[in-house]
């Protein structure tokens, strides 16, 4: 009843469904999805507890935007998962996992302004609606109140320190990894592998980090909390990758933001990077003034190529790798779940 | 030989000097100055070793670009001094220095986002250089530097602990303040309260959190980490009232900046503030194109008005109160500093 998505399934489904992966969710699956909004939802009645509306309200009111509009709380939720996972309790480590969420609409906001985005999870962004100059402030607030949160963590003392040195050099990987994505941006020669670099610095080294946090927190040996940064490491690269490939294949209604947002922006995905490879071209990359109908058409070309499969395909390998890493965990309920979170990566419509 | 400014010298200075305190220095001052240049030094080597040009150059480059400019490294100084000042050593609290002056850099770099400023340090500020989405990210890596760098510091667990939660609260304390500043440039009506807070939260609380970090890392009792704390907040308060006054009578080759800038930006100032209640009015306040001649008449203006003087007093009264706290720490060459420090504070020059 709690088994996972097996890849054959997986497989058959991305045949099928051609760029509608996310469609045809089995109903096991859905029980997963259940259990993780369970946790998701721990994490939502905790945000307004660490981070309540306080003077001046319109500096917490910015920071609360995109945190009470939703969103999907992997990061969260994937910590919580790992302190149960290597039997610790999911309200000891609540806290860092709220931290994780701070942390991850911190860049959220400032992302935001650096790619002029109008729109995040259906409501205008941060900036959008406070301009440039408070928004930069929201979002180092947030950041400052993650470490506030995560250094009050109930743990001993040296996990803490550890989490927080971890959480740290992240966010420096984080910036790197941002850098390099806008420096991606003015070259038409990025590599596979550069852009491999980039995301595991963007986006894979936050998940990494906070299932690891999640297992030092919870007193978790070297091994195993490794195990987990490895787990998080490569779930986190096959969601970025897949994100890119819903960025292109999911309508704005469902996604939330404009449809083909990155080859609006220029940026130099999987995707992209595969097209080029293959003499593809595309006109609209970096033209904000793009038609729907040149959109479609890019769109198809990139379908054509192969090269949005290739991305999926990917993404598909590096979560079942990433799956495969868990096997040093004992059975759990909690595990199940991380094996199933990772094929929610891969599974999800935006 | 080593004794500090006395209060009537200081008072005369002014009354003599009129708007150029600073010029004036007793040559016990120098010492002092010497003394605080040798932690300056300390520094100033030790930011590479934390920071070091690594891949990708170009955001290195980018966060050590106003702290390779110099600047008065008075809040690592101050952490140092506050460490010796218990018993403790300056290396063992060297990396806690440098994470002080990271995020002092940090708030700079996005500081000069919000304000606009295209020079900082006599050289252009990081978004003039390499624009605002970078400047951003610069500014973000150089504060999860300084969350890392702290997070290694060489003291006990919960120590290290006690130091971080007080910097990420002081940090949320910052942007606080920093959104009162922006507010407050769209209103009439601050009050001299308003401003104090903003003051607090701004400016001294970083001041009062590096001493206090020096202490608590250095194993100080509670009340003499709280009385640094106290101390730190005061003579950050004078600093920045008189900072305030240094904008308004420093010439552009000695600031680094055009003089006046906090009247071209609107900034609403303690001087600013007390002017209006004197019913003084300042047509250029927030106007970008403003002439020198105009520049001119508008400080004259304050001058005459005795508001320049008003905020040269409270500095003084803050500077005073501060230095009595320290009454509690036994005598040392680091608490003669400490009272050295306050009095530079509102005898420097920029």
């Amino acid at each position: 009843m709690f088994g996972t998505l097996k890849e054959n399934e997986l497989q058959s489904n991305i045949k099928i469904s051609g760029f509608h992966l996310g469609k045809i969710l089995p109903a096991k699956c859905e029980y997963q999805n259940m259990y993780l909004q369970e946790k998701a939802k721990l994490v939502d009645k905790s945000i307004p507890k660490f981070v309540p509306i306080t003077h001046p309200d319109g500096m917490y009111y910015a920071m609360r935007h995109l945190l009470d509009a939703g969103g999907k709380r992997l990061r969260p939720s994937a910590l919580l998962l790992a302190a149960e996972a290597v039997g610790g309790r999911a309200e000891n480590v609540l806290p860092a996992a709220v931290a994780l969420e701070l942390i991850h609409n911190f860049t959220l906001i400032h992302d935001d302004i650096m790619d002029e985005a109008d729109l995040r999870r259906g409501i205008p962004t941060v900036h959008k609606k406070w301009g440039v100059p408070k928004a930069i402030i929201a979002g180092d607030a947030l950041y400052s109140k993650a470490i506030e949160v995560l250094s009050s963590a109930k743990s001993e003392p040296s996990h803490i320190i550890e989490s927080i040195e971890l959480l740290s050099k992240t966010c420096v990987d984080l910036c790197e990894g941002q850098w390099m994505d806008m420096d991606f941006q003015d070259r038409k020669d990025v590599t596979e592998e550069e852009y491999m670099t980039m995301v595991e610095k963007k986006t894979a080294a936050l998940f990494a980090a906070a299932l690891k946090i999640g297992a030092i927190l919870s007193g978790a040996k070297r091994d195993v909390s490794q195990a987990l940064w490895d787990y998080g490491f490569l779930a986190g690269t096959g969601f970025q990758i897949y994100d890119d490939v819903i960025d292109l294949i999911t309508p704005e209604e469902i996604l939330g933001k404009a449809q083909g947002g990155d080859i609006i922006e220029g940026k130099r995905t999987l995707i992209i990077i595969n097209a080029f490879s293959k003499g593809v071209t595309i006109d609209i990359l970096g033209k904000s003034n793009a038609t729907r109908s040149e959109m479609s058409a890019a769109i198809t070309a990139l379908k054509e190529s192969g090269s949005i499969d290739y991305a999926i395909n990917k993404a598909i390998s590096f979560i079942e790798e990433g799956k495969s890493v868990l096997k040093i965990l004992p059975n759990s309920e909690a595990k199940k779940m991380l094996i199933g979170l990772a094929d929610y990566m891969i599974a999800r419509k935006y």
